[in-house]
């Protein structure tokens, strides 16, 4: 098409409220605007990207034996709580009620809706395993929207539900769907998407691993080891730590420590290192108001995944008031009360530690929990540390890195089945319940983030499987008459030979006429000017500026086919 | 694919909740199923039609300069306040609070959005014309979802904006995308739609167009003139009496009409045809409370659209309260107080009427309008009736049809871009505000309407160019070796030919094979068996049983390759 029809503006100046890149860039290029707090609409430019990458994640999804179909997006609130979801998630589950006040709910995912679709379907073994995927729109009522399109609140996903006889058949299932990511990955040119276990949060199950994309822009923590393999969202990465031998015990002494609140006071005051003491992190539980109070080691911090799955609910910041029964800043585990209490695992083995005397101004000195405390349990609530210890190859080489999560997969086993009364009958009639697997990729995520990784500072460079148009033809100074005819021939022969065009003949400087290309991202670029007619040639370049080169006219055809061809 | 695998399941007994047609197969076949009131999933079968109906609309879109784009689902409630819409639509539109408390709404419509999305891009007349459309989910609240896909309250609609300089650019586009429209409606296997002058509700504008299948399940009344090429909407068309010559004027009467609360009790007991008789229809204002009593001659019904358009509000069903000032039952134009007085235009020119005398029990006759009341205005408020007269041809050869509404078309003027702020600088430099069109078309239903067209006692006889496959296998005996390799050979090739093929090889009787192919309704079915391969052949045969031949089995495979070219 001419660029010259193409909605949306393309401008110069990065928007105030863009923190990362592809976000600036999707401003700036007219592929998005925001329509409501993390709500977007698409301009062409991105439409055609998506539609790309909802055509490649197809073709992928069919090629493991996906069968297409669409769930709704507003779903009645007994769907959800047959699972028991309805009532179960958070704010972020976007709730209301219709115009008979009948609940409802805007899908953020569609276990329930699968299971509704195929509950009487799977009633015997013979029909697994099978997969039902869906390309649709979802609403997720995030608190904090950011990053353009990395974290919105209505979105375009695929989600994909698959349906097993058993642990196994899902397990060879869920390698195939891991393989088939990596492929879509890889073709819509980020092959450097590595997986990482995770927790499954929401979701249920046990097994399930996120795609992530390393860039500093991303939002979530990833644990990667430098010497072996292993990889985890920091959510999920469990923490070691070697306490190494403990030394002779001490007596325990309580010490005045004025006005030292923080584990850094007290440490600073009494010349400890803060890893021998004892820190406390208060929680509150959010229905009954109950405090939780978890003693770590004083280096460390919390990592509340890990803290709300070992509860079961998720815990909120503890509100401390006069009369709580809790001497926050002085807390320590010897004649704690009003709190449950638990021990993160760093605590075990150590002795000799300082912590909280449970009063104003004081301090213990030589603790030791079992024998000050009394019988503990400890788990793991810690965040694992850059520099911390590997929990495969068990050396002292973790690193946390940035990573934008594109694409994750869960191993969910029967919750819902089970909680819905799907059924199947197997060969000696016994009735089980099925088990699922779920995969999920962001479309517009995604697209944002091969944006991420790949642009320079004057916009986008797309891979050509997902570009908006593979040519991009400028013909500088349209008003030159014998430019113009060139120009005109060649989109007409590069369009008729299957060819996607995008045509730049507006009277606009040269200036104007590249940052627009630029902010396109076209893979191919064709420049026609007065002065390369001149030469009878015209210049032919890639938008990663690798290949930049003059081209004789009567070549020009011929020469962009096969670059296109190669580039593909 | 193999039949065995798709999900879904095909069943012979009509569900006894499915008046129409279309959606009683679309459930026996496995296209649908409910999630919630209006609400569906759509299994394998049905996306790849409407995957295959969305991708000729987008052609036909994009051959008129459309550009796809993509608006949201769910939209801050501040976008429609700034066209007043938020305010002015009433339940259909579906309001929902986010987390914060902030008003939002689904998008059963998308005007606000199309002008909020090129309000900057539009600022000068070079920019014009320029057409962008999507195809997402809506949702509209309906108070009565019915008949399957026909009407439901979420959707997968193509809706298209275009936007205009003047009047007359506006009016070519509304032309082409007109014709744009007949092609659609052609391809997809529904040539007999018509289209129809409509009422434009709350959209705004004045010119319309509906598309319409004439079907006896369609939900719609259309006015079709037998002479002449008018149609309308019902709701839209004008309604002509020819009342001849008034006769002698007599005296206003008053008689005792004891119990007679209708205008067919009051007819009968005075003998008097209806159309000599002066009805009262009672509304309400909804937000006032006030009384709208409409006059009509006896014989005629009011059409409350036309009512609603003059009033510039919707009236309500009014509720009649002893305290109300209204003798219900015993209406009349003369001395009638507390209430609006409206006449329909089939009271103008006659007299000798007989009317309530506003006292319980108790009629005029000989009431003449001008006479006995005073100056009225007459208004176009009532039906058109089958024999009615054609306000082209001016000849009493109206008819009402039903149909189906499968598309429609707007000029929509400047309503939302004067509401809305957007403007265009002119060549001299003077601000206008653009001049828009809309073009929407349902995806669901108009799937649905393809079957309701196209099928028989058994199921479906999709078109081609919408068929879920092209050719369908049905291996009878698929424990015979012989026949089970033939029909596997057959499946291979003519997907190496790039067909679309679902193969059956379960081991079924031939009764249920045949009857859930039939209830797939793919248009060329080849089936294989035992007794056709003794006779070294097959049958080929299409769904619509106008061919039916044995074929040699060397030469099955060209056949059913030329079969499907041809049917294309």
């Amino acid at each position: 098409m001419k660029l010259e029809k193409l909605t949306g503006d393309r401008f110069k100046e990065r928007p105030a409220d863009c923190s990362i890149d592809s976000h600036a860039l999707m401003v700036r290029g007219g592929y998005i605007k925001q329509v409501g707090n993390g709500i977007y609409s698409s301009y062409t430019v991105l439409k055609r990207i998506t539609r790309k990458i909802e055509e490649i994640i197809r073709e992928e999804m069919d090629a493991i034996d996906g069968q297409e179909v669409l769930f709704p997006v507003a779903m009645p609130a007994s769907l959800w709580q047959e699972s028991g979801r309805y009532e179960g998630v958070g704010k972020e589950l976007l709730r209301f009620n219709d115009r008979n006040d009948a609940p409802h709910l805007l899908g953020m995912t569609h276990e329930e809706a699968a299971v509704q679709l195929v509950r009487e379907y799977g009633q015997t073994y013979a029909k697994y395993p099978f997969m039902i995927y869906q390309i649709q729109t979802k609403f997720r009522d995030e608190a904090r929207p950011r990053a353009g399109l990395i974290r919105t609140r209505e979105f375009t996903m695929k989600d994909a539900y698959s349906f097993h006889t058993s642990q196994e058949d899902l397990e060879t299932y869920y390698e195939q769907a891991f393989q088939a990511y990596e492929r879509i990955f890889a073709r819509v040119g980020l092959p450097g998407v590595i997986s990482v276990a995770s927790d499954s949060g929401m979701m249920g199950g046990k097994i399930s691993h996120e795609f992530m994309l390393l860039t500093p822009a991303g939002e979530d923590s990833i644990v990667v080891c430098k010497s072996c393999d292993f990889r985890a969202n920091l959510e999920a990465a469990e923490c070691i730590v070697d306490n190494g031998v403990a030394p002779e015990p001490v007596a325990l002494t309580k010490v005045h420590t004025p006005g030292t609140k923080t584990i850094e006071d007290v440490c600073n005051f009494l010349k400890l290192p803060t890893d021998k003491s004892c820190k406390a992190v208060v929680y509150q539980k959010e229905q009954t108001g109950e405090y939780v109070v978890v003693f770590i080691r004083g280096d460390l911090d919390i990592n509340e995944t890990k803290l709300n799955n070992f509860m079961g609910e998720e815990l909120i910041t503890a509100e401390i008031t006069a009369g709580c029964g809790l001497v926050v800043g002085f807390l320590g585990p010897v004649g704690l009360k009003n709190a449950t209490i638990l021990f993160d695992a760093s605590l075990q083995g150590i002795n000799n530690l300082c912590c909280g005397a449970n009063e104003e101004d004081y301090h213990y000195t030589g603790m030791d929990i079992a024998r000050d405390f009394g019988a503990a349990e400890y788990h793991d609530f810690a965040k694992a540390m850059d520099g911390g210890i590997c929990p495969s190859c068990k050396k002292p080489t973790l690193t946390i890195a940035r990573g934008i999560e594109v694409g994750n997969i869960f191993q969910l086993g029967t919750k819902y089945t089970a909680a819905m009364g799907m059924k199947f009958a197997d060969e000696a009639g016994a009735l089980h319940n099925p088990i699922m697997g779920c995969y999920g990729i962001g479309v517009g995520r995604l697209a944002a983030s091969v944006c991420e990784e790949l642009h320079d500072d004057y916009g986008p460079i797309w891979p050509i499987a997902i570009a908006p148009w593979q040519v991009h033809i400028c013909c500088v100074r349209a008003d030159d008459t014998e430019a113009k005819a060139f120009a005109d021939g060649l989109y007409s022969q590069l369009r008729a030979a299957g060819l996607e065009v995008i045509y730049d003949d507006r009277l606009v400087s040269a200036g104007v006429m590249f940052s627009d290309a630029d902010l396109l991202g076209v893979p191919v670029r064709v420049v026609v000017s007065p002065r390369n007619m001149k030469e009878n040639c015209c210049e032919v370049a890639t938008r990663n500026k690798s290949i930049n080169e003059k081209i004789q006219l009567g070549d020009v055809e011929a020469h962009v086919k096969q670059l296109v061809a190669k580039l593909k």
